[in-house]
């Protein structure tokens, strides 16, 4: 028996039509090289659908593919709806990919046109000629001074908005299941994947955004995604904003310190969202700056140094929220909220929680297996394995079966490569990559656990340990480490300051001092480049080493 | 182009399973004849495993009815998930309904089994023999001292789960537009018209009552729902809170003012959610209550007073969260969280905002338009028209086609029969039921204005108005009134107050004082009943008629 409810597609112009209706007094706010414009919502809706008919004029197919190169604004806003509305698919390019990979992803999706902000043009011109399918390079020009090439190809984004004329009506979706959106990840290993949202799974996860326990998106709100719009989606906040009405803050080109923290204050934002290195950045500034309308920080890309959190909390009283995901999950698949079980703890304790990536958000099912054999683990905090996960906004398999199914169990499940241990409340601590993890005399070693200890230290900017190759334990930590600028420190010091926190067999071998610690292009920790250039690393140190010889019993 | 993302339907199943994995520390109190039970979430989901084995051995189709007669109570919340996990669907009878109107829809539905409270065995056991697909009735032992029936359909709860043997492993419904329960509309005319939820339709709207413009449901919540569960789901509360992972308490057969105050008191109770007159019956005890820890009170079913509202307000802190919906919309369709446009209102006038019904949920469409033309209304807060809803938990049509089309149109919409004016901001204010309105020289009086405004007379505990025949303007409203307990109250004073608050022309030609006004099973204004009782009324007073001859232009 089948229930008798209104057979509504779940798509991107409900969206659309909701921010047009309902929030055409708020704003949209885009920093750029000349300063700042304002747009209200309604002014931006009829911008998309000027820009609806544009794709049509371009002669973009049906379901075409619609590259962007560009950063936060609020014409890529645009963009991201008139693709995905009239039928077409986002591809939003990560700016920060490899040339080749850049050329490879462009073709790869065959992107019919790319519209690319003016600033940007010197990274990407000059691939142009190695992009088989691309018939139309729209340049947004964005104040920047970059040469914009005289070439047929060439249009300028204003001029085609101010020739077309808007569309009329409601966008229509019939099958939520088309395509709205695409991304590629940048694998460490391979070529870039592409996982293809569909309208479905970007309301679903748009909704997501909106819940209390979670970074609960109202139209009270001033949002600035400091996440960048190329990657993930700027983790879905984009949309969750249309959804909910809030306020939107886009920092354009800009992404210094400074200049995000400027406009945290300017605006009064009230939630905002990054990768740690973004707020580790802007940490010396936090006193010269009135946050206090923030209430909210959004943090995730890598695990948040425990340090990090509450030093934002001590200085403004908003520690991160920390959430958990992937290019493969749309991405948020975990939240940090606080629960009732966490009242009774204490301050610093409650730090501890934060530190975690947090609880599967509604409508994500998540698993804890040993990543070898697929058997489950218990959820006691202390068994370790792979978390997998299951939901309607997590991939199902890559854009044309690349990389073939070793991403995906065979029931279907997206082995995610993270491992962890998972609390009885369902609480997730990432303790490492398979990847990335140590294999010590048969036992493993969390990279990230070691990490975070290490980042704790005053003195320490960054930290990243990678496994090296041991006559005995077969495989022994590494630490690479960041110093604070104007400080000094010793890798006697480092392991002190381990000594009472990790378990004596967990020391590293050898603590090595670096200049920063080198980053893929969505700011992640490359343990692979660190494992390049360490990659027959002799352990100096006989103090260290001597550490390796107990403990273990 | 297809978007590559799992598919994993939108079921209950992850709503069971999320709240056993999650919240199984969460507690679930009942309160009962015999006084108040707790189980964990975890023991009432061991209970629904065992719940779910007892339908197939009570040899429940399938996709069989299942009924319940009840109560809210925990083990009606046992019901409410395992008849849709294993595939049945709930049908949860209405035990106000008249008897011929039960017999009816459990005829209608072909109930195989029916689950009933010991307490309201009177009520259902004497129908029994005309229920025609009825083959066990299980009775709920809630300490009522009602004899149960020897027969052999007749089977005790507690003893089918003690014989039963858990179910294992998780449940699986595989099409996410699988029936998963169903609701019968107590229409004023005609036979009951049964809406049909699916799975689909059910976890969507249990996602809206997490959102932060909403009920804004969190673990931190304690949530009591004094809407019953025999009515639209108990608007979503129940599947939001198992979603969300509250606490919940559910009063029982004791429904009176007194037992509900104590209840929310002593567990400190922070969202409730019931219609206007519970609010009413409990506002005098409000003053001998902590309520303190109470953050929202969902209130809809009928408009919400705008007296009440502030009468709350004043005393413990909190208005009511005005909701919008009915059985067909599952039923949450708008509701009134305040914002930043109203943020620079005079308390008076944020408390006219309150008094609306609020703007659509996410997913949720409205439009407005003239009932006989179909012709879109401006959204300028003075054109009138019907609500019509989209979405896709929106009923499509009724059970087996009852009651025809006559209720959608033909592009698919729900004709809500409400008739309102919309803001700019898609804030409703509904004036009427199009059959309640009043429709006087041509031009419509709104009955549920006026009765809004003369119940904001401090002596009024309810008034309704309705349309009495006029041979001059055809209909004219007649204001049917009901005093406070220990207060009088003129017609005369009535319209004195009605005069500084409406259009001269809108003034009632009679008011009638009446015992209360007549209420129909789901606690809603009859006004069919009182149109019938004052079917052939003849205008007595000449000073009130007076008030009909000008004021038209």
């Amino acid at each position: 028996m089948l229930g008798l409810m209104q057979d509504r597609p779940l798509a991107l112009p409900h969206v659309f039509h909701r921010a047009e209706e309902y929030f055409g007094h708020k704003s949209i706010v885009t920093a750029d090289a000349t300063g700042e414009s304002r747009v209200t919502v309604a002014e931006w809706a009829q911008r998309v659908r000027r820009l609806a008919t544009v794709l049509d004029t371009l002669d973009v197919s049906a379901d075409g593919r619609v590259g962007t190169f560009a950063w936060n604004t609020g014409r890529h806003l645009e963009l991201y709806l008139a693709a995905p509305c009239t039928g077409r698919v986002l591809h939003t390019l990560n700016i920060r990919l490899f040339p080749e990979q850049l050329v490879y992803v462009a073709n790869h999706a065959e992107d019919e046109v790319v519209f690319v902000d003016r600033s940007l043009l010197p990274l990407f011109w000059p691939l142009v000629d190695k992009l088989e399918t691309v018939r139309h390079v729209i340049v947004i020009d964005d104040g920047a001074e970059a040469e914009i090439p005289s070439d047929p190809r060439v249009h300028d984004y204003e001029e085609l908005l101010a020739a077309a004329t808007p569309f009329e009506g409601r966008f229509e979706i019939a099958d939520e299941n088309t395509a709205a959106a695409m991304c590629y990840t940048s694998g460490t290993t391979g070529n870039p994947k592409g996982v293809v949202y569909s309208h479905r799974s970007t309301v679903l996860h748009s909704l997501i955004t909106l819940i209390a326990d979670g970074a609960a998106l109202s139209e009270r709100d001033v949002v600035l995604p400091v996440v960048p719009m190329f990657h993930a989606n700027a983790w879905g906040l984009p949309y969750g904003c249309l959804l909910a009405g809030t306020d939107l803050v886009l920092p354009g080109p800009n992404m210094t310190p400074q200049a995000i923290a400027d406009l945290l204050e300017r605006h009064r934002v009230t939630v905002t969202g990054g990768v740690p290195t973004i707020w580790m950045g802007m940490q010396p500034l936090l006193a010269q700056h009135d946050l206090s309308a923030l209430r909210a920080i959004l943090c995730g890309g890598s695990a948040v140094p425990k340090a990090l959190s509450e030093a934002y909390r001590e200085a403004i009283g908003v520690p991160m929220l920390h959430a958990w995901g992937m290019t493969e999950t749309s991405p948020i698949a975990t939240m940090c909220t606080l629960r009732t079980q966490h009242e009774p703890l204490t301050e610093a304790e409650r730090a501890d929680v934060r530190a975690r990536q947090g609880q599967a958000v509604p409508l994500v099912d998540l698993r804890l297996v040993d990543p070898a054999t697929g058997e489950p683990q218990p959820w006691d905090d202390v068994a370790t394995g792979e978390i997998q996960a299951a939901g309607p906004w997590i991939a199902a398999e890559y854009y044309r079966g690349e990389g073939g199914r070793a991403q995906f169990t065979d029931d279907g499940w997206l082995r995610t490569g993270d491992v962890a241990a998972v609390d009885r409340y369902g609480f997730l601590r990432i303790v490492d990559r398979t990847k990335d993890l140590i294999k010590s005399g048969g036992e493993w070693i969390g990279s990230v656990d070691l990490e975070n200890e290490i980042m704790s230290h005053p003195k320490v900017a960054e930290a990243a340990v990678i496994a090296i190759p041991h006559p005995k334990w077969v495989e022994r930590p590494l630490a690479c480490v960041v110093v604070k600028p104007g400080e000094t420190l010793t890798a006697e010091e480092v392991i002190a300051h381990l000594e009472p926190r990790v378990a004596k067999w967990w020391l590293p071998d050898a603590v090595e001092f670096i200049d920063e610690v080198p980053k893929t292009s969505v700011g992640k920790f490359s343990k692979k480049t660190l494992r390049e250039k360490f990659g027959g690393y002799q352990v100096a140190a006989p103090a260290a080493a001597s550490t390796t010889d107990d403990g273990r019993t």
